[in-house]
């Protein structure tokens, strides 16, 4: 790490020294600079920390592909992603100048069902079951290959969004593109959780370190990825109260505490009543209907927060693009997701609008490309 | 100050004592707390670096709408803005958790002509005359009164955003709202200047210092904002070589030099010919048709990037939110718009489709309310 900083409280000087962990009220101002690397057994942009801006760009597969043109495809969008990660222009990248500050920018590949079938391939993902809570619209839904774009600099997702799109274009159509945010680089430390658009704390009970491992990885590198598009219903929202509001999800809303707790990761007391006897966590709350204490059956939630303009009334147009990252879709965002859409009251306040499910390939050593070891055959 | 930051270049610690100029390399994580102060004889957001993120909100006034129910109206506004920008709750805040990182928050209002048309006074700004180059849609043009939120934090201004909007409610419809986009905070150090979608440096030419005070400001504290959705046509754009790009913007893309100089800020020589005897500096150059030498004449440019989603062909829709304030309309922005429009070679690749006029009235101090000096007889 090129640069420390030193923080000076009340006036006084502070020294750090290249080494020393930095302080929490300071950051190198590299923001621009920062890359992830790209190569490995796992890809970027699962388990890394979300950065503050993404791009969910779903595209649909010419007619007749096939896995040669797939290879073709991901050979020349594996290529760009190896250059832009570090902090390079493209290929064939006539904006060469927007390339050059990557700010922790990562690309994840997803391929969905639509992809294998083209490969003449089982596909280890399929589309989700329908819920009853949801209101599914196409233009949100589904897609053969996803490219999950995520950076600290908007400018940065958009150009190599374009890059990509452009690369993509002889072989697939763009299906949906989806444009999210957390807080700015600096707003917060790292590790921090995220707000959502109704002011929750939102990821609080992601699995952390080992169980982050065993939650997330195959273990040959891979995982899956559920994309959600849940639009909230602000306007009715607006309209209970804090205690509402916190019955309804389970936890305060300002220090995201579950309601028998003081501080954000305190486990919840599912048994704990009041004075009426009732349970403290209701029953239809949406962390008690989310909980899972057992590591294996956790998820990685990797939201980001969309905000459309509102309608001439002024009625929002927003909510969250939930990502959540599991080993296994069936094993373990099922059971969540049917608990969730049976009973959970947060339900009145949200609506899924769109849906998609893929499988992330493992990763790929320099020079090899996303999907070889099953395509390259 | 609360935070000051040390460099340590090349492995050695350095200290910076408070009151020392911060290192180019570090900047302070309270990104989230930063402040700018609301109240005083001019209004912020104008000549206040501006921060990452941007919602353009334009309102149309209801019918019948007069000088009380316009008291009113800003008196509440007001209230919420001086409290949002310092992080804390506006009165009727139902997500008041939202509001306390204000990430350098500002809101500027802006008054239209209709605005003075409904409070029987004469209106200081007109709508633009047509330009041969527009494309004007409605959807993008107009509104009677202005809310430009900024901030570092996409959130925020996500936050302010509804706040206003609902408590404008009884008294106005939203006409448009825009939102866009710079760098991120850390990207860059401050006074960088931002590029565009196209790669292009935006803002190089801009006043500074005295020139700012007499271009921007009138002797009462207003001023003036033209706001101009610009669509970029990048698919036509990434077909030329930089070269070609060079002579129609008359700036090197990678260092934003004038082509007769080494360096940004380089004042361009429009009297230097090439070998075969034409201008380096081209007629036609973006640069050329632009350049005023005369301070008064200058505006100050303070745009914002936009992209919304692309289309199923991958066509981006993306552009510039064209902002730029001036103490007069007439005597500074039309001139050089004129000039643009007649025969600026970067039109072939942009296109006005939104345009706005807006007279930015004085501050006010606290306890105040903008538009009070002449609403309130």
């Amino acid at each position: 790490m090129a640069g420390l900083g030193a923080a000076a409280a009340g006036g006084a000087a502070l020294v750090v020294r290249p080494g020393d962990p930095l302080p929490a009220s300071f950051t190198s101002l590299g923001t621009g600079e920062a890359t992830i690397g790209f190569h490995g057994p796992r890809q970027a942009g699962v388990t890394t920390e979300p950065p503050a801006h993404a791009a969910f760009v779903a595209l649909t597969l010419n007619r007749g592909s096939d896995r040669d043109t797939l290879r073709r495809m991901l050979r020349l969008l594996t290529d760009d992603v190896a250059r832009l990660t570090r902090g390079e222009p493209a290929l064939g990248d006539t904006d060469a100048q927007l390339a050059v500050l990557p700010a922790a920018l990562t690309v994840t590949f997803g391929f969905g069902p639509g992809l294998y079938q083209a490969a003449g391939l089982t596909s280890p993902v399929a589309d989700l079951p329908g819920f009853s809570i949801d209101r599914l619209q196409d233009r949100w839904s589904g897609g053969d290959l996803l490219l999950q774009i995520c950076a600290d600099d908007a400018l940065t997702v958009t150009h190599t969004q374009r890059m990509l799109i452009k690369d993509a274009r002889p072989f697939a159509a763009v299906r949906w593109v989806q444009r999210g945010f957390r807080r700015s680089p600096g707003v917060h430390a790292a590790g921090f959780t995220q707000r959502n658009v109704f002011g929750q704390l939102d990821g609080t009970a992601n699995p952390k370190d080992a169980a982050m491992e065993t939650a997330v990885w195959a273990p040959d590198g891979s995982t899956t990825l559920v994309v959600r598009r849940i639009r909230t219903e602000i306007e009715t929202w607006d309209l209970l109260s804090v205690a509402d509001k916190e019955a309804a999800v389970g936890r305060r809303m300002d220090s995201g505490a579950p309601l028998t707790g003081t501080a954000e990761h305190d486990e919840p007391d599912f048994t704990a009543v009041d004075d009426t006897g009732l349970p403290v966590m209701p029953d239809f709350a949406h962390v008690t209907r989310a909980h899972m204490t057992d590591p294996r059956f956790k998820i990685l939630r990797r939201p980001y927060n969309y905000d459309e303009a509102p309608d001439s009334a002024g009625r929002p147009d927003s909510g969250l693009i939930f990502a959540s990252y599991q080993a296994d879709i069936a094993r373990q965002y099922l059971p969540i997701q049917r608990r969730l859409a049976e009973k959970d009251l947060l339900n009145e306040w949200t609506t899924p609008i769109g849906s998609a499910v893929f499988a992330i390939p493992p990763g790929c050593s320099e020079g090899g490309w996303i999907g070889e070891r099953f395509l390259d055959s």
